[in-house]
């Protein structure tokens, strides 16, 4: 019969003195004092410090030389306050020490792979293998639990203002999300396949047609897509949508969510509303959709300064439209080297510009790359203040989209770079998409959220046929420290404006029917207005967690190319279960 | 604009009168009263009554003879209490009605197939094909609320009592449940398959292992079986896991949620503790695993009137160890003719019965198939009181555990056919499952449950070598009205244990490394006592929700043949898609 644990581990202090009680956990570290047996019992809640006397009970004594390291154990004992010397105020249970009575081993330990006691740098593979034990980590465990508050609060805010969370399949239809489906072959009508949900997009618009008015889901989602950095081919979002809305509702509850949830896993107080920026703004001052603007560095149209100059390359990209467009980087004029501007300078080809021109304005002298050319106009700009003393401003000249966005990867590269991590959170919501993007590789328009997004009406009538890449769309992204934490849009209720989006992304009739007919076909029968979001819960729980990669949120993530070096999957299949599912390997 | 609600269809009343208020909603139903025309707006919330007079507004009543069913408005109007003879006392509005001020159709519907206000027959094909209408009915939504605030109010009790919510992966390796896999080929690995969780089995085990010490998770299951009756491809099961705990945790715990989450879903009082029988006892005396105690009917051991029969037939099997058993059915000895003795006749012998033993205690005269063979045995058992008068005893004769199951199959049968369904729940714990059961077809033992399961120990040791189907295991079902809801086991942690389970089911080194590798090499590191269950949500919610079917409780289910006539999944696949999987047809 197990002794069952009368307190966890880190429940016991002073208050308990003398009481006798159990507890069940794991040999954390072992230590021998003056012939005492001292071990460290670990359970989810907290250590609690045991120990065995060879003087109060030797065949006890005795018993507890044969633990090792992650033995599982149950323990009787007594309660006693720790000498005033030993007390440890850093611990829980640092008051107190537990005098063994009894002892049942429940399980012995191998030595094992990974060191649960000890902050050791363990590969990744290690890691995954024998995930059961990196589990056992105290950060692991926290992050664990602070994605488990972060879920059941989510939940309670949703519930409690009237969304239901209704459950859509996993056994769908491929839906036109743009990434590639994972799916499954039907045994029973064999040569189909059902696809995995990139999402419940379609799902969640059908359960607003059918009157369910307030929806959410903890949802699942799935992307074959090939995994870069830190991409997982399953993923978590939470998913809501609510008819009769509009997108100040969306923000309205987007904000009390994510407070409500955050307060109530982390303990932190966020302050609302969100800052509101559009597309436009974030792109002209941070070249980024998605920027982290603690950091400071907006960039600065400078194309002013150059109107008469008589550097020939600016003048000539000024006479065609563009911009002369720049940054500034503080206190670093001293520290950077040449080496360090040519990297940064391979480093904006890489991004696209042809070249990047710089000024450091150094205590003596400014140094730049234009400075034979331009140094009227650098004169100018220095006299105007723009770059502080001893700052450095990174410069790049061109069109105008492209050299925000040049721009704006110079700045995140950066940031990451050369800046201590910030705590806090940087909260943002940015608006107004553009409804369209232009596909280079297939020479068409694209939906850049999809194709059920609420365009601008105004814009819609303007530029409809003139355009297109001028209209911007209802939709908004939620950005936390340089992220894209959510994303979403209203949407299209009406068939008429449903159309036009189609024809201008060039859909023929058949293409409709067969992407999106059943959507269409649900259309007729009084759709309500509705819109929604969805946010990517893996990323939100890194962030709150502190961590960088959202493998260290996820109980059992996968590596790089989509395996799990534990359980070894994916794995191969009998030919006999091959035949039964009407396929056979093609490799 | 959107004119957006004030209020929604289901809250105003009396108090209200006066009150201007915008209601969105569905059209429901249109009637025209006096050169008035009504409608009745519906939302999730309820239906408020809607009145355009063409005296008070002319060019608004013209803008409503527009509306047709289902039609998505948003309406302004100010709140009126109704004519004393036109107040409707079963409505939540029915105090009030709105005098329509102004009317936006925010979208228009064409004829439904499925008619939202009417109460009728439609099939399922076309059910389906409409979900978001067949969804826009009471009934469903009144369902799928149940369905969410159980799944709230299990998370509450869960969260509340220290189980950790946490996410176990999709794409898994083959698990061995039993049933088929639904797989996914990895595009990366080409050859090689993901499998869709059949459970969350071994993962939640791992978490133990991990030290995580209560989990849970409201987890989507995957079973490629062929769909009998009501079996989806993809079901819910609330998952439980639990360490340093022993079944009596379970049951209290299993107790605890079920009981709250019922009456938090329905209102229902549930109470606690439940029963509990063994295996053997329900065999016994309701000759299945999951009985429906509400009906009586328990099975009669009567071997004892026939020891000394002159019945020859009898007497062998009476020799050869067996049988015979029966039950009575109360009051039906008159109406039981000799057709319906003859179906329920062969009703047995479908269920692997040699022939069906009747007696009808008829007030007058007892009737009998054995009546010449065995009269004094008849008298004695009537005399005894043990059939009712005008009861009717079913009697089958034979080897104690067949006999048991066709008089189980047998009394199921009359259940269905034969009583009114009854009101409330017959909850009831069964225990003690056998360990091990004999695979007639691959003439070896297999698990009962699953092989990580528990053996009774003393069991193990007495009857391991001599007779391992006598080995009962730390199993238990929760059954509800005859249905099996939930099914777990305290798991085995020792290695020793769990290499004498693999040995008597017959498994060598390789299969046991194949199949079991992952979670035997985590048992090598101090892996803790555990126990846990599974509930199959999507069965409890259709016995709270009144309905035969859990179709009836899931959003979009699919059909028998597992397809789903919206969206018509399963579907074909382009060849690219096929050739970047490393996979062809072969049909």
């Amino acid at each position: 019969m197990l002794l069952k644990r009368s307190h966890t581990c880190g429940e016991l202090n002073a208050e308990y003195e003398g009481k006798e009680v159990i507890l069940n956990g794991w040999v954390h570290i072992i230590r021998d004092l003056g012939g005492i047996k001292f071990i460290l019992l670990r359970d989810r809640y907290g250590k609690t410090q045991v120990y065995f006397d060879p003087k109060e009970n030797k065949e006890l004594y005795d018993k507890a030389l044969k633990l090792g390291n992650e033995y599982t154990v149950a323990i009787k004992g007594v309660v006693r306050k720790r000498p005033e010397e030993a007390i440890n105020p850093n611990m829980k249970t640092g008051e107190i020490e537990i005098s063994a009575t009894e002892l049942e081993i429940l399980s012995e330990s191998d030595t094992p792979p990974i060191y649960v006691n000890k902050d050791e740098e363990v590969s990744e593979n290690l890691r995954l293998k024998y995930r059961y034990l990196d589990l056992r980590k105290e950060k692991m465990q926290k992050n664990l639990l602070i994605r488990h508050k972060f879920m059941q609060a989510s939940r309670k805010y949703l519930s409690d203002n009237g969304y239901l969370e209704i459950e859509t399949p996993f056994l769908t239809k491929s839906t036109p999300e743009g990434a590639r489906d994972f799916v499954v072959p039907s045994r029973i009508k064999k040569g189909n396949f059902y696809a995995l949900p990139q999402s419940p997009q379609i799902f969640k618009q059908l359960l607003m047609v059918s009157g369910m008015d307030r929806y959410f889901q903890i949802a699942r989602c799935f992307r074959d897509e090939d995994f870069r950095a830190d991409r997982q081919p399953e993923f978590t979002q939470i998913d809501i949508e609510q008819s009769f809305s509009d997108k100040e509702d969306i923000f309205k509850m987007g904000e009390e969510l994510i407070s409500y949830a955050i307060e109530n896993s982390t303990g932190e107080k966020i302050e609302t509303p969100f800052k509101k920026m559009s597309y436009q703004q974030v792109m002209d001052l941070y070249g980024s959709d998605k920027p982290d603007t603690r950091y400071g560095m907006q960039l600065i149209d400078i194309t002013g300064y150059f109107k008469q100059t008589e550097a020939k390359f600016l003048k000539s990209i000024i006479d065609d439209g563009g911009v002369i467009k720049g940054f500034v980087i503080e206190g670093k004029a001293k520290e950077y080297s040449r080496k360090k501007f040519d990297e940064l300078t391979d480093l904006a080809k890489q991004f696209g510009a042809s070249g990047l021109i710089w000024i450091a304005n150094k205590e003596n002298e400014v140094k730049s790359t234009i400075k034979k050319l331009a140094s009227n106009e650098i004169d100018t700009i220095i006299k105007d203040g723009i770059i502080s003393q001893n700052g450095v401003m990174l410069i790049v000249a061109g069109e105008k989209n492209k050299t925000n966005k040049i721009l704006g990867h110079l700045r995140e590269n950066l940031i990451k770079s050369e800046f201590e991590k910030k705590n806090g959170y940087d909260i943002l919501w940015v608006t107004d998409f553009p409804m369209f993007s232009w596909n280079e590789e297939e020479n068409r328009l694209e939906s850049e959220h999809h194709p059920f997004t609420m365009p601008n009406l105004e814009d819609l009538e303007k530029y409809s046929d003139s355009d297109p890449l001028k209209i911007k769309s209802e939709s908004y992204d939620l950005v936390i420290n340089g992220y894209e934490m959510a994303s979403g849009s209203v949407r299209i209720h009406r068939k008429d404006i449903q159309q036009k989006v189609f024809e201008i992304i060039g859909l023929d009739e058949n293409e409709i029917k067969d992407k999106f007919g059943f959507l269409l076909e649900a259309f007729r029968f009084g759709p309500p207005p509705h819109a929604g979001i969805a946010f990517g819960m893996d990323r939100l729980i890194a962030v709150l967690s502190g961590e960088d990669s959202i493998k260290e949120v996820i109980a059992f993530p996968k590596t790089a190319t989509g395996s799990d070096p534990m359980s070894e999957a994916p794995s191969k299949l009998g030919n006999n279960q091959l035949k039964e599912l009407g396929i056979k390997l093609d490799v």
